[in-house]
């Protein structure tokens, strides 16, 4: 069934998703002898972990977003299609697109996750989440929006509810988004408007759980705690937001009036399992079994935050791009193996290379498997490690002058508001 | 009437638009005893000169447009308002804004110009022109989804249709524009795609007069033609668009099929004229007295693209940001003598300092006063004249850094698709 039946044919890799996984999986094959479609409803791949600097204006879309075409154009076994997959028919090998059909003889489903609302889907207007370059420059320009509306207006209270910023879930983006829009108010803004003080805006975070940063250990969340007071954002630990509209969030039975409510709070994996009909997990991700395949279909992969992967000690795989990219190699380690004849790799193995997470400009939390720092030194390390991570994609210069030239100027070069400015909600 | 007649009370000047000319206005007084108020639609002043390189996805937005109130947020004496002029009274001394009223001592329209279409206003849809960001970035998804629309197609016709570029217009935008598509085809984008050869895309460059470039001598403006023929340019002259629609142009009773093309061919000032119930040019400019106040109204000036406004010897002065930025000094000065009750300056003298394009990444055309010169020795004056100039607005580093990663990789990182890919009509 997998196995390319005709000798003539080579086999034909469908990839869905250019983000880290499928990225990662189309590079692995690149010495093999197949052909690989891979398809992404983007026409770039994104760098996730600094999506945040878009939408607070730090970076440009353009730092951390790179075609996917240009990435690979090189690999010439490699075919990019700009389409969105509509479905998958698991008896006959096919990939539903928007117009078409897409044979395959093996499926690599890369397909990432959205914020997920935990059943109150109808906030999302209110409260957009981070995960296209779309959603950054959207927030963005309502941030800043926000600003300019309390520089214009006269009244008291309304002034206060746009001066609040609400950001829900204190996972990584939640922490890095608080800890950016601080310094946006605090110091980037400080001396540009005339009639509102921007460093009175309040920056809340609210976390249901009962500490930030959940996956470190509680030394270095009760650091990026006290790191993100530091810089002036509120801490609101154990309360759940209970009520989310135009107004603002209600959160432990009282209203916190608010025209920017950015959501960080969970994940929910792509459509991939319903495509499949696989058995998935609370978020919707398909269990695979040991070689990433899914259950009864040993051609079909399901790889990074579309899928529920467990460590060699049972706990879940977290949903970040090391994890991915190694299961994107491994996938493509897999299909290489037996479209070449060969033995199948050992069962799939996570390793953990870390955790880490920004607070501002001055702070970062590390935590490696080996050893755990905090502060200035952390926040170098961070940002020399995904200056590291750049090389290869975009100009590191770019991106490495971009940022110390913000780091000297305290400056946001990137603050412009694009886009339909009277679309907003708020 | 304008000069203040509260002793008290500073006198109070509003200058609407943030373009060259309202910068410079606003800059020049920065010493001025007087409040300024400047009104921009936008919160970015935008390099305009190198709009062409957004559309074509050369630089990011960020790179060539700056927060208004980030550039003068260390003058105290201006307050920066994000709102739409919607009429002036003359003869109450106000403007009225989207809700509510400002009242003025002296008033600066530098509200620039929007693309023309000599009657056609139905044809803007299929053929966009480039004012602002957002036009720059729809520009460049157009052009970006063109070719990958062309990549999924099975039709000819219709492939042949998408790598039609049509640019109407000769002057520096439709030279810099066709230059910059047209590498874009041929080399950027020439490994990128499996089932199109881009290089095959035709760019045609439509000119109702009888030259490119018509500032220009005629020496530079025959070099220009060859150079952009080099780069494999198509230019039809002495050719109008007598048609424009989904489907293409016609030019010269022949149907050219095109899905892009691209309005490069007049301006219109904007509607500042009517505002003030004062007579304009063809164009819309509002004709204006030796010190660039309008007829009857001596604390009312109008500046920049909004202007019709004579040099010594007569002619026109041209509508670009030098002459924007000669403009906003002097009506400064002439404020300011007002307001401190000293002599008014001489008439306003405009100083041509040249004109220049580029055409593609190794020839540009430059012709000064004193002397003219073309090839890739007037690129790199260009590119380095222009790195100057925004020194002081953004990071130069940054820029600089772009463009030579630029040029040694032919890369052209910013060709991001990016807003809403389906309401595009073609």
């Amino acid at each position: 069934m997998a196995e390319n039946t005709d000798p003539a044919k080579r086999p034909h890799v469908v990839i869905v998703g250019a983000g880290f996984g499928g990225l990662f999986a189309a590079r692995g094959l690149r010495r093999a002898d197949v052909d690989i479609t891979i398809i992404d409803r983007q026409n770039y791949h994104l760098f996730q972990p600094l999506l945040y600097q878009v939408a607070t204006a730090g970076l440009a879309p353009s730092d951390i977003a790179w075609p996917i075409r240009g990435i690979l154009s090189r690999q010439k076994n490699v075919t990019v299609l700009l389409d969105e997959v509509a479905d998958v028919n698991v008896e006959s090998n096919e990939v539903l697109l928007s117009d078409r059909r897409l044979s395959f003889d093996y499926l690599v489903l890369a397909t990432g996750a959205r914020h997920a609302y935990f059943g109150h889907q109808d906030w999302e207007p209110f409260a957009p989440g981070l995960k296209s370059i779309d959603d950054a420059t959207e927030i963005r320009r309502r941030v800043l929006m926000t600003f300019e509306r309390a520089e214009m207006t006269d009244d008291t209270a309304e002034r206060e509810r746009l001066l609040n910023f609400v950001i829900v879930g204190a996972g990584p983006t939640g922490v890095e988004l608080a800890g950016a829009i601080a310094e946006l108010a605090r110091r980037t803004l400080a001396a540009d408007f005339r009639r509102i003080d921007s460093r009175s805006a309040r920056v809340i975070l609210v976390e249901a759980g009962s500490k930030v940063l959940p996956a470190l250990s509680a030394e270095l969340s009760d650091y990026a705690e006290t790191a993100l007071q530091k810089l002036g954002v509120e801490v609101l630990l154990g309360n759940a937001v209970t009520q989310c509209d135009s107004n603002g969030v209600m959160v432990a039975n009282k209203p916190i009036p608010a025209a920017t409510v950015l959501w960080a709070a969970g994940v929910a994996a792509s459509p991939a399992g319903s495509w499949l009909d696989a058995e998935t997990d609370r978020a919707g991700r398909v269990k695979v079994t040991d070689d990433l395949s899914a259950a009864n279909h040993s051609n079909i992969f399901v790889i990074g935050d579309t899928a529920a992967v467990k460590d060699a000690k049972g706990s879940a795989v977290p949903g970040i791009a090391p994890a991915a990219k190694q299961q994107g190699r491994y996938v493509a380690s897999v299909i290489r193996a037996r479209a070449e004849g060969k033995k199948q790799p050992a069962a799939f193995r996570y390793r953990h290379s870390g955790n880490l997470a920004t607070i501002g400009r001055k702070s970062a939390v590390i935590e490696l498997p080996f050893m755990r720092f905090s502060g200035l030194f952390a926040w170098w390390v961070w940002g020399l490690a995904h200056i590291y991570f750049l090389i290869g994609v975009r100009s590191p210069f770019t991106v490495a002058s971009n940022w110390l030239w913000q780091y000297i100027t305290y400056g946001r070069g990137a603050r412009l508001i694009t886009g339909d400015k009277t679309n907003s909600p708020s």
